[in-house]
């Protein structure tokens, strides 16, 4: 395990399994300063850079909620079209001015490889806020944090992943995480969202390695349901598909409802990284299976503790 | 009277009398913090979070002054266009979000009842901050805490209200608090714009009640004048008229000007919500009349009291 | 030299020779604070306005990051099409409103005059973040901080400053400061982007007060290069130029490499108000000469000790 003081978290593999239980345990001290029930002010004076070229309303809330609970403070870039960038400004010197400013940046971007290139032009931590179809490790440590608190370990659980798993920006790295812990993984969707061979390639990698575990791949969600410990789903989004028709089937396919649960677990929990449209009744949120709320709720200790661990407030 | 910790402030009705009392007496005290002359750090550590589904910065700065000067601090939503809600989501699960990320929510929604919905689903206090032509409760109570600063009490004053009192969202809730309050109200308005006939009941059947107070309406404003205590001007949309001619007249007479306010008492104070546009001439602002801008700067007081109150920083 | 208490900082003219040493001795001790290594929570519990009509993300980012280094609090009343404004609203009403809410207001206005014209509507103090063509004094104060911590002092120093000397913001009350101080100037820019007769009279009309000092132009950077102490570079900006061609060719002439700089001394120093886009090449970043992000740096300090300095907070 090395020392997290201004470390760059561009991608979850940044992070060695100490590292990540670290930030675990550490984020569990954070819940109730995360609540308001208890004052943390930890990084009172230091400032937190939010450099998002495309909006993301989730991700910047929590990593603002997380920062001012820690009593530091947050300035925002802006959106892309009130600044600099319009001026042909390059990213390189965008990250040099905005460095002046704060102790720690989170980039948000839609290409691929924004946040590395980011945090090569700066000496302060860089923490990437979701890079088009790339890396979003704040995202897999909260999915992380959630099964690890809900389910006490990770090594030996079933996770099914269904939905858009080609596209889908959050599930590759859980993915790749999730079967370096040991978690045996459950791939659901249709054929042509179908997981990247190289994620699967990946993850059987890991199982190789020795830590057991194994990967499951189909498109009938109702034939894998009963063995899943965890079930994330994800969005289907209609632009992916060329005809109207095709996206209705799929849709109605993989809808989470209570009637697919009372085939599952009871112990079984829904995760999805919000926002969702249709991919769960919300009559489901009623259930014990629904934690997708706390889940968006965990995203804020977990970055408290990344934050206080990148800035050395805690060792 | 019932305790305010925790409570929705939806409507002004939510309150009764006396809260609404403990509430402006608590907003008297905050007056030297919210001018920067003393520190009131009641509420470190908590979070306000601002769900404004249209723009409104009177508002907005109001809260955010608030809370800073009670040390809090505030994560905004950002507006409609940059957010989780273009992607489909809905406001119940907005709000869910929403509250994981904050102690107190102010919600601004341009249809009427969403504030109420949006407390519905969660667990947090909720504050209307306007929801179309519905009701904008602490536009109302920072209403009152300045009539009751200047007149020292509400019963038995005449408060006429002038404009466009149809439409004016402010207005309807107003009227009928100030007459629960024992105010007298005088409404002049050109006859398309006449204060809706529900509300004229709702305040009639306070004075039934014994607080003693009348109604009087009319469209000439001169006539009336003389008798206010306090003249309460607001907008006339140029929009609601559909013959600009028709707009132009009225405008003209509803303008309130130096001449018109030598008929009235050197006592009478005149108000309005702001922006105005020309319904007060400008040299108005220079004489003792003219109260607006300290009702104006009122609005941060009165919503560091209720969301002291709300938080229970202040029984 | 005044008391700086409540002042409004419009121009730098504003400002006599003894003010601005004592503010640029101020600031650099607050560089430690700036760097987020040292705590100097003055300001809290005091709330910075930012009212920006036109965007400025350096300059926004800049004030914000100085206010919430020393624990003060940062309220942004938007973008004028989210704003009040569009409700046709007047400046004088809008800095009314604003006022209310904050302790200092920074005004950013396409239009000169505008930051003027808002100091004579308020009590509170005033800072000119930019008013079109006319003054910008905190970045005039940043570059004499800039120059005064690399040379030592401003008297005898050659400043040559190169490109769009016509329309460029930054550069004119600049001249005329570092001619109050002492410094030589030379001004180089295309015949069409001169630097306009009044400022060079005016810097003139300071050397003859017996500061000492001289004015030189020409449109050959080359022929210049070599005496420069500091080389001050701004933005030809295309759309000056009805003639692409004629832009190109500009443009080219006055880029500055290390070729360039190779004919420089060693220790001339290289500024630019940022963003650039061509002007400088990005190899010229590794060489000593490159002071521009540093310079970017220096805003912060330099503001963290204008507010403290307005709000009383240092005497």
């Amino acid at each position: 395990m090395g020392e997290l003081l201004g470390r760059d978290i561009v991608s979850i593999h940044d992070l060695d399994l100490d590292e990540i239980a670290h930030i675990l345990d550490v984020a569990a001290t954070m819940v109730p300063a995360a609540r308001g029930q208890e004052q943390r002010p930890l990084l009172h004076g230091r400032i937190l850079a939010e450099l998002f070229f495309e909006p993301s309303t989730r991700t910047r809330l929590s990593f603002e909620s997380a920062m001012k609970r820690l009593a530091g403070q947050v300035i925002n870039f802006g959106e892309l079209s009130t600044t600099s960038v319009v001026k042909g400004e390059t990213l390189a010197d965008t990250v040099r001015m905005v460095e002046s400013y704060s102790d720690v940046i989170v980039v948000r971007h839609p290409q691929e490889g924004a946040a590395r290139l980011a945090a090569d032009f700066t000496t302060k931590p860089v923490i990437n806020g979701g890079d088009g179809a790339g890396q979003h490790p704040t995202q897999t440590l909260l999915d992380l944090f959630t099964i690890t608190q809900r389910k006490g370990a990770i090594g030996g659980i079933n996770v099914t992943i269904v939905g858009d798993l080609k596209y889908g920006r959050t599930v590759h790295s859980l993915a790749v995480a999730l079967s370096r812990m040991g978690a045996s993984l459950t791939f659901v969707s249709p054929a042509s969202l179908a997981m990247p061979t190289e994620i699967v390639e990946a993850c059987r990698n890991e199982y190789r390695k020795g830590n057991g575990g194994s990967v499951r791949m189909g498109s009938d969600l109702e034939s894998f349901i009963s063995a899943a410990d965890v079930l994330y789903v994800t969005r289907i989004q209609k632009e992916r598909f060329p005809d109207p028709e095709e996206y209705r089937k799929v849709a109605n396919t993989y809808r989470v409802d209570v009637e697919l649960l009372g085939r599952a677990k009871g112990s079984c929990i829904v995760m999805h990284p919000l926002p969702r449209v249709d991919e769960i009744d919300p009559a489901v949120d009623e259930t014990e299976h629904a934690i997708y709320f706390d889940q968006a709720f965990n995203g804020v200790p977990v970055r408290m503790a990344l934050l206080a661990l990148l800035l050395g407030a805690i060792p």
